[in-house]
């Protein structure tokens, strides 16, 4: 996959606990530099980023419930909104992880569903499903709740609990439809990580070293 | 120290992103058995540990912001008060990091004064700090900013970043007043590391192995 096709599909992400306003914008700049299609940045950064990325077509993200997913759906809904609000057009939420352990599967299905609601149309809604701690059977159980609940995209994990695989984006891929994407981030930090990753069923990445991921791609 | 002594002292905890509510129940029934000061557990869970609870002692708390920080202070705050309304009493929130790291005091204090006043009178507000990922300087500070903003303990970290060490508890209590409590969590597994933060200031504890740690205890 070449240089040019690659940068679209990657977010390029920085939502570490301790990210300063400072290193927001070097990653804006990046993004404008060298054109990935998101940033993804955390829920206290958007207002910053959103007045450097503008005017720009580089899409502007950012979590909700995030890494842990065990808040209120209410606080995950409500926080998704005021995303929206400060100018986040993609949103990466953390599902109910423990609901989904316990079989509560109406529980994870409606928190996602809240927040899908909350966010309103033309809002891209990606769901955190942390496949570490999930078996294959929930997996791909936790992959169909998420496309039942309206969101846009599964996604494999937060990075704190583990890196994205092949064999869970599979997973994942092989179990939703043709029109929900598949996201794989954790852990994404070469080219050819990233290509195989690809070649499983993602149609998104989220990475943190993106740059690197890029300067190993073929530029033709 | 008694084992006694120290069952009051620990904040009986499970703030894991996969926890289910049969863990919930269990901790809950651990506390009950054992005499724990106060019990921890995801503001998800925290109607059902309420129920388990009812009629004893032991006080109820969770998380607000947990474990990334880098949330709007509006939904923190929001967090916090529906906590309050499910039966919490005491409230473990995360500062905002970067704003430390970028010296951005103000937003830091005002961040944790708005939790404060959320959740009203009577609850106990434990502001992390993250530890690991701060200078000494920065350590001392926090603690004072967390202080000055009318939170009631400042504590080490969330867990996730690393470990609670003793020279990171003698300078928060080195930097705080004595009516201010300083909790210590992070990997707290045995008896000896309990004394050893205890000598160094800790004036709680916060563990999710906290059997372990009262088994090694001496009962007289």
């Amino acid at each position: 996959m070449r240089r040019d096709e690659l940068v679209r599909i990657i977010d390029h992400t920085l939502v570490h606990p301790a990210a300063t306003q400072r290193q927001v914008t070097r990653v804006c700049e990046e993004a404008l530099e060298h054109g990935f299609g998101c940033v993804i940045v955390n829920p206290v950064h958007l207002s910053l980023a959103a007045e450097v990325l503008k005017g720009s077509p580089i899409r502007l993200g950012t979590t909700a419930g995030f890494p842990s997913g065990a808040n209120l759906s209410e606080i995950k809904a409500r926080e998704a909104a005021a995303a929206v609000k400060a100018g986040a057009v993609e949103i990466d939420m953390v599902g109910s992880i423990g609901a989904l352990k316990e079989g509560s599967y109406l529980d994870f299905r409606k928190d996602v569903a809240e927040v899908v609601r909350a966010v309103g149309q033309g809002v891209v809604v990606k769901v955190i499903i942390e496949c570490p701690y999930l078996t294959d059977e929930e997996k791909a159980t936790a992959a169909k709740l998420v496309e039942a609940a309206g969101a846009h995209f599964v996604k494999t994990g937060t990075g704190f609990a583990g890196g994205a695989v092949p064999s869970d984006v599979e997973i994942l891929a092989r179990n939703v439809g043709k029109a929900m994407g598949v996201k794989a981030a954790g852990g994404i930090r070469s080219y050819r990580q990233a290509v195989e990753l690809i070649a499983a069923g993602a149609t998104r990445l989220g990475s943190s070293t993106s740059l690197q991921i890029l300067a190993e791609a073929p530029s033709v």
